[in-house]
């Protein structure tokens, strides 16, 4: 089957790019957004962090869905579905922004893009975000427009990926600050890129605005990308976990708040705006939060993957539950295992002996720390 | 890996169910409602098939997350969300409804479980609907609470269900009419159970209240299903594409509405109840649709999956594109091809010949015809 396993159907949508994965030897599969996310070729985890690490990868992450709001009240709306101060946002900035809920809790943690005064993109999380911004709009009766443009997202990331986007786009791409957008021009068309990217290793986010041209992009950037050892790619765990980029859905759910999430500097909750939630944060902020995102060094050898939580206990009395771990691999450039979890106060400061309950029946000793890791000792 | 190449993390929830379906050794997944869904076991899909029409099955359907709207609101929020007339709809009453935007545009086509007065249970197809009806009622101001609560649901499905379900909850669940639901004791626990699901081979689904009885619950019906040759199975595709049950994201999005869908006997347009909509399904009645969902049966040795729709054509000059097929299998008890389309107006006349541009390349001959299938001959 082309989709490793993974059962396929119109639901489940194939992306732009989608042609190009399965030629270059997709291994398999998540479902991110009601699509597909590519998540593993033929290299090992492990070698794939390296080359990432070393050169340039191209990722298929059209599930990043783009909700665009458009019109007279678009502007109103993003600022009533965020906690972060957008009076200040420029157009052609990124802002890493929560989507919480009337208690704070997490809807999803999206990329804002403000493409106008009157016209943003969230790049979202696995939620259906465009429900929530609709449902929003027609309860309040606001006049914007919600929809999900024809917007496939193909990330070029690692630290060649400067270099291979120049070769495509012109040196002017060198010139795009991070979290700031640009247009470029592509076979005709003006694309928007940006320089963001869910990994640490830097690089681009081409927004394709046509998916008649998925195949075409990537065939250009492949081709562009030989002398730089470019490979297809997805995120990459170890790389995630290491620079302590967080998933939604596994790190944090609804019943997350964004202060939890260390999202503290994205949060203004003085009283200068106005979003849903607020009442929530400002409690939550006044009586201290209960838990804070953290990681966890985790001893012994290469665990195994983290398919449900791991409890992560206090080594006193009575065995308290302190924590879960909720993504979890090994890192062979700290040559330990490294977790992350959300621990409760009292127990998060770095340095903080603990127990976890992995899934293969060991009880590990670990050690809490702040992110991104650095190196354990 | 257990969960046969789908990559797993706490993103993609598993069920109450999911340790007793790799018991039983499940050969795959699909995503559905960020919690998975098993696709396969170890017999054939046609064994499956058969299986089902003559035994009985235990389907892990715990995907069909219920979004409860509970409170003063409750009742309010349920009929504008929905075209169904829900004023005579009675406690104990399941409904099959659609969720459509403000253009009509179908958003979900759940289950509607009416629990009380004020309180509802949506039982959802892939969809965030619980975004949606939160977004709604905090837009208008509603006071009701919106939530997804610990409910999953195990259906059981085949003629020998209401047998096997007997023999477990007692005689009295003989007495639970079609679409209608009641409570039954499960170890001291009440439990609600409906005579209902996703096929046409009768049979209930239990909503099950408490995730920790998951094991218990499964252990219990395949104990006590032993005689009558349960086994483990899941939504058929033979048998819901003969029946014509339609799949959101499928044959369905939110590019369509539910006259397309055939779903006129669930939509109320004379103006006596209000919800989101209204007008543009009132407009889409007077016009009268330009397509409309059909069965087709194609031609031709049995037919690759269809991963991607198919183009459905007129015989006539041009090659004019009348719909798309957006599921398609071979029937062993029809011994042909059938697949789903919607079919454009002036071409969706059962007989209506046509030709299919399937997967493999093949341009196959077609007829349409109306739902569900019957003998082609």
């Amino acid at each position: 089957m082309p989709t490793s396993g993974l059962n396929v159907s119109r639901r489940i949508r194939r992306t732009p790019y989608t042609d190009q994965v399965e030629a270059h030897g997709v291994r398999g599969f998540s479902v991110v957004n009601h699509m597909l996310l590519p998540k593993a070729y033929q290299r090992s985890l492990q070698d794939d962090y390296w080359h990432l690490r070393e050169h340039v990868q191209l990722w298929d992450v059209s599930c990043q869905r783009q909700v665009e709001l458009r019109g007279k009240h678009a502007a109103r709306l993003a600022q009533w579905m965020t906690p972060r101060d957008l009076r200040r946002a420029e157009v052609g900035q990124c802002l890493y922004v929560a989507i919480v809920d009337e208690n704070g809790g997490m809807i999803n943690d999206p990329l804002l893009l403000k493409l106008a005064e009157d016209r943003f993109w969230f790049s979202i999380a696995d939620s259906d975000v465009l429900l929530w911004a609709k449902g929003l709009a027609l309860g309040a009766g606001m006049e914007v427009e919600v929809s999900e443009p024809d917007v496939s997202v193909l990330a070029v990331q690692g630290p060649k990926a400067e270099d291979l986007m120049a070769n495509v786009f012109g040196p002017g791409i060198r010139d795009v600050k991070f979290f700031r957008f640009a247009e470029f021009e592509f076979q005709g068309t003006r694309q928007l890129i940006a320089r963001s990217g869910y990994s640490k290793q830097g690089g681009f986010e081409i927004y394709l605005n046509d998916g008649s041209l998925g195949s075409a992009l990537w065939d250009t950037l492949w081709k562009a990308g030989q002398p730089f050892d470019v490979a297809p790619g997805c995120p990459n765990l170890i790389e995630r976990v290491e620079g302590g980029l967080l998933s939604y859905g596994n790190e944090m759910t609804r019943e997350n708040n964004p202060l939890e999430c260390a999202m503290d500097d994205y949060c203004t909750l003085d009283g200068s705006i106005d979003f849903i939630g607020r009442t929530a944060l400002q409690s939550l902020q006044r009586d201290g939060v209960q838990r804070l995102i953290r990681g966890v060094w985790i001893d012994g050898a290469p665990c195994p993957p983290c398919a449900t939580p791991w409890p992560v206990v206090h080594n006193g009395v009575g065995d308290r539950q302190i924590g879960q771990i909720t993504t979890a691999i090994y890192s062979p450039r700290f040559e330990c295992n490294i977790g992350l979890s959300m621990i409760e106060r009292g127990f998060w400061e770095p340095g903080q002996p603990v127990t976890v309950h992995s899934a293969d029946g060991d009880r590990r000793g670990g050690t809490v720390t702040s992110l991104p890791f650095a190196s354990p000792g």
